[in-house]
């Protein structure tokens, strides 16, 4: 018989499955658990994606496209970007269509990462960081961010961690799992520390469509940081279409050309009927994406107070779709609290510590659930912490 | 300004852009060309399979599914295999639901190479073995394969390269370019030399369906093989449905749990409606595959017919949808050849050495195109033959 562990590559045995899946597998097989748990729009994507999805089926496009993309969506983000931005991409040569947000960070971090390479990571963050820079052979150095700074990063957290090896940064706001999001302002101490440094940047940029009050400022806007950086983005949050699969990132042409080498070898081109349908979300939805954020912002705004109101401090998010309450008061970790809430009271919320150690005494709470769905929630919550609270 | 040349990974680097997309890249700058290039099927995806998509995309279940993919699908992945191969895998935990079978090699790929591992890669082959394993940290060792041994992999070839370095075999029949097939005797020789050592197996039968005469045979099918394969399909060829980027690998537990942290980190999952799809392609198109196939046979036929009256030596594929024509005797190399041919006749064809150095002398021909194409073609390459033996 073979003998596995002596065949797997050496760094994927040590890398732990997401912390955010492995808790809800518990939870399916739990019956009437309401989670406020996934990450994921609870909106359908509109109707004209849909429905230019199925034209573009009828009439048979669905043969592979250019590895970078159809050059006319290549077209429809780089004005996207213009727009948003100020700053401009060559559809050309500065832009990779890629499989969501995930493929990008993947084959950015491949193409930049060589083995003993620093990779800064601001925690907490999405789980995908640190296992890929590792499969590289990087080495992940964490940069903590805290409550008492609005969890965003600052100029002297970052500075301390930098060494002559460090190749990359990946900052990765408007945030999951806090929700803090970077100002022009807290970008421009940022950029101070990193001008005449070689240090790249990976700026993940997923949830820039959904913020409250402050429009989304990119790192590409400060003076001298569009020549470090890969900004990646992508269509599963802002237009709610996730299952669709499809992503991008923007970078200076001499980091596309190396990166796009791994998406032609690795995934040929993202789906095309998706790829048409992308089209049509950038240059038409802007209204749907308006009304579906202001609905965010209404149960944002809901369970802030609600969490605050139960004794549980609750940091104000102004981005992505989370709040991230601080549990710490109730004696538990954020696994036990987690666990204890499914088992007693069947709510699936995320323990803090799955985004880094740093998210310890934290719980991420999705808000891409509807007020109703919200609503039971808290009351189940609520009841919890009367219980063990009334336990102790 | 930052010098890319530091900030990149040391390999990426030095891998270059297929060969295949080069030469049509060009190939696309020039008006009237016929091209026999892209290993993509002419037909359109069964209407069928279209209509389930379309169903998938009105009820709006456009959200992610399962990391591994829907669990229907993979049912249905595991009930194909076992009718084709009478070999079982269990879909809760041997099966990944995939980007294509790209991703699948990727993903198998980075899962199992640690730097330093030696990986023999079966040429000429398709392109993106060689780049990924390097991108691994990994050794390409090249096996090759002869037209006097029909192309096929034999035994003691593969031995000669076999060292205690030896981590993985890329098995990739039916073959993309010569169209060579193994049969169970050819792949129980194979398995002789693998028994009893750790060698792994990637099989990539991306393939299987489009084969004319005899019905192929997988590796995993030979006694003591299944246990050290990954078995890699896709619904690009068989189904003609490249540009919905499915495949997906099957491989015992152990591996699999390995692999899916990548595709789970990296990917997420592959595109919802095309899974959807995909479940309606292995359970209802039997029939429609057998049509393109045998019209894919009529074409294979034709083209070997016609290479050899025009004195181009032409080995019987007996699967995938390419002839592989030697043209060593014009005198010309490969790239010589099909740059002229391309400049003078406007036919775009791909250099035998884009699939490995043992490919050079020979041209790669693709007939996933019409019979009338294909004809329009073959005259065209009858002039260039002519004009060529008339100017030396």
């Amino acid at each position: 018989m073979i003998n596995y562990e002596n065949v797997l590559n050496n760094t994927i045995k040590e890398i732990k499955p997401s912390g955010i899946r492995k808790f809800f597998d518990i939870a399916a097989t739990i019956d009437g658990v309401i989670s406020l748990g996934v990450g994921e729009p609870d909106f359908p994507t509109p109707w004209s994606i849909r429905q230019k999805a199925i034209q573009t089926i009828e009439t048979k496009r669905t043969v592979y496209t250019a590895n970078s993309g159809l050059m006319d969506l290549r077209k429809a983000i780089s004005d996207y970007t213009i727009k948003r931005t100020g700053v401009q991409y060559h559809p050309e040569d500065e832009v990779i269509v890629t499989v969501g947000g995930s493929e990008a960070i993947d084959i950015s971090i491949r193409s930049i990462v060589s083995p003993g390479d620093e990779v800064l990571i601001v925690e907490p963050c999405f789980v995908c960081y640190s296992p890929i820079v590792r499969l590289s052979g990087g080495i992940p150095v964490t940069v903590q961010t805290k409550v008492e700074n609005n969890f965003k990063l600052k100029a002297g957290d970052l500075k301390d961690k930098i060494t002559d090896k460090t190749k990359l940064l990946i900052l990765p706001f408007p945030n999951n799992p806090t929700g803090a999001i970077m100002t022009r302002e807290d970008l421009e101490e940022i950029a101070e520390v990193l001008r005449g440094t070689d240090i790249l940047i990976l700026s993940d940029e997923i949830y820039s469509e959904l913020t409250y009050g402050k429009k989304h400022c990119s790192v590409i806007e400060i003076d001298g940081m569009r020549e470090r950086t890969i900004m990646i983005n992508g269509f599963s949050k802002a237009f709610a279409m996730t299952g669709w699969r499809l992503g991008y990132l923007c970078a200076p042409a001499p980091l596309v050309r190396q990166i796009v080498k791994i998406h032609q070898f690795a995934i040929m081109c993202s789906p095309t009927v998706s790829q048409y349908a992308g089209i049509e979300a950038l240059t038409s939805c802007d209204r749907e994406v308006a009304k579906m954020v202001d609905e965010y912002n209404v149960r944002r705004r809901f369970l802030v107070g609600a969490f605050n109101k139960l004794g549980l401090s609750c940091f104000n998010p102004e981005g992505a779709f989370y709040v991230f309450p601080c549990i710490a008061g109730t004696g538990l970790t954020s696994e036990e609290f987690c666990e204890k809430l499914l088992y007693l009271k069947k709510v699936a919320v995320v323990p803090g510590n799955a985004f880094g150690d740093c998210g310890e005494g934290y719980i991420r709470v999705s808000y891409a659930y509807s007020l109703n769905h919200l609503n039971t929630a808290i009351s189940r919550i609520k009841e919890f912490l009367q219980e063990i609270s009334d336990g102790r």
